[in-house]
């Protein structure tokens, strides 16, 4: 490919993370050549606007990736497994933010800040982490790298954003019914999102985890390359629009000191420090939204346990977490 | 004092905790004798419904409790300072619901569940504990009977109402200003709810842990009698309007199975087992909304650490939180 005029395919490009795939690549000037929108036969005919011109929606299929660079996928784990080999075969590279291929033997998962050598040997395809995965992993890796990690304990605080732009406007439509005193009414979720929290909506698996937490701790195990790292995670969903919130607890072979912890996240590529006590000025998905990078604080000693620290982290779920790892790993293909 | 006509005192009744005393005595049939209802001199002349009648809204002073058996207290730490001398001096027993003499030396600290042994040697002063602590204590406790807490990680997800009856009239305000296309503001507590989260609005102590989580930690271990239990909380506000949901990972001396600890809570007083996988239900704060008992589910193990298991519990904060667990005090004093 030519690294100055990428061919570009978005598959899901009308949903929540399409749309942030085309605001990322604008933002961060990618060399776009030709660029392909793709989505359900529902939703071709559309146009989106991409620098300031509107974009024909065509419909998927098979035939559609001939002469495109590199293919960003966000139509779920069955568009994923259904038209990703027709893309490889046509000559793209795959960036597949679906849980389809992530945790396959042979196929990179990549956080850019974290392991950008397992890009190396792709066969086409680069597997996209799990949001909460990506946004944990960014601020872990270095405290990792410096002390060695070796148990996590995390808690999400996950938004609406994550079950798609209907969630969204689910939470939005409740939010308005409760206003004008009518009953929230769940259609895409299991349960009312508003005013309300629940465990993650993914089915609950033999070792009584939820899917959405057995992904978060297989995807951070592979990417740091420790398979047998101990970790618990709840994954949770709470009435916020877009970012996701974390409460981590990790205990580390080596002492770590909240402020050689600060240090070390300070210097860290993907970090924004946000850890303010005299304000009480802590990350915050409102504040993280729209941010590339990953705000962490609340960083302190956990006296719990021997070499435990604590830290909370807020992430932009379409960006960190979707949109913006994806075309990072675009940015390190073509690099 | 008479058990068959308790003459009570709510002083604080014009607030969020307050009101719910009065429900709950209601709810409970407590044999009410006469009833004081004390606040501010801003709320005096108002009237409060009880058993279907009004009651005048008083001006608290030190003059208030006289012929007063129990006097409940939920007007902040400033006004128990104030007022608590006094009423104790005219006789009554008071249940104090601020954190003003939770942990000074010989004030009991109960949850009826937990430790009921704790209000014999009172001497007119039982503590009403921070809710996060309440609602905690009831499912660890029978846990702890069986299998012996070594270290406790939680992290909350605590609703408006625990920041009073403003702040819950804040987040509705916020959502209605957001649907209204206006921007949300944020007087009661310090960053806007709506649609956000934020570490917990107290101030952060010299450990780098906030009040609130400081008081639960250390309640936990006045409750259970474990001066040196190892435990870390991450205190988190979340936009719902009155129940508080937590993510707890205890570590035990002897193994438990999460089946084993099914049993256990299933007949554990004050504990409602809410912890159906096959349809995705698990604790949430809308259903444990008015509900005296706290909610639990997500009973697995953590494989992360030896002995560890991990649950997910919803309480309402006004009740078992605050108001339930007063008037429950109440009963047993009267027993």
């Amino acid at each position: 490919m030519n690294p100055k005029s990428v061919n570009i395919a978005v598959v899901g490009a009308t949903g929540a993370v399409g749309v942030e795939i085309l605001r990322v690549l604008e933002r961060r000037q990618f060399p776009v050549g030709q660029l392909k929108l793709l989505a359900s036969a529902r939703s071709a005919g559309k146009t989106l606007e991409f620098q300031g011109k509107p974009h024909p929606v065509e419909a998927l299929s098979a035939e559609a990736f001939d002469g495109i660079d590199i293919a960003f996928f966000s139509a779920g784990a069955t568009r994923s497994r259904e038209f990703i080999p027709a893309a490889i075969r046509a000559g793209a590279v795959v960036v597949d933010n679906s849980s389809a291929f992530r945790m396959e033997e042979g196929i990179p998962l990549v956080v850019p800040e974290v392991n950008p050598g397992d890009l190396k040997n792709h066969k086409g395809l680069i597997a996209n982490p799990n949001c909460c995965a990506a946004i944990l992993a960014v601020p872990l890796w270095p405290l990792h790298q410096a002390a060695t990690i070796k148990r996590i304990v995390v808690s999400t605080y996950q938004s609406a954003s994550g079950a798609g732009a209907q969630a969204m406007e689910e939470l939005l439509d409740q939010v308005k019914a409760h206003v004008a005193g009518e009953k929230p009414v769940a259609r895409v979720l299991p349960h009312q999102l508003a005013f309300n929290l629940f465990s993650h909506n993914t089915k609950i698996a033999d070792n009584g985890y939820n899917e959405e937490e057995n992904k978060l701790m297989a995807e951070i195990r592979k990417m740091f390359h420790l398979p047998d790292l101990a970790m618990n995670a709840t994954c949770i969903r709470v009435p916020v629009l877009r970012a996701h919130s974390e409460s981590v607890v990790i205990e580390t072979e080596k002492p770590l000191s909240a402020d050689q912890a600060r240090e070390i996240l300070a210097r860290a590529p993907g970090v924004k420090i946000v850890d303010d006590a005299a304000t009480n000025h802590f990350p915050m998905p409102l504040e993280a939204t729209g941010d590339l990078d990953v705000h962490v604080g609340r960083i302190r000693k956990d006296d719990s346990a021997p070499n435990s620290l604590a830290l909370f982290i807020s992430g932009d779920q379409l960006l960190k977490g979707a949109a913006w790892n994806a075309v990072q790993i675009a940015e390190e293909l073509i690099r």
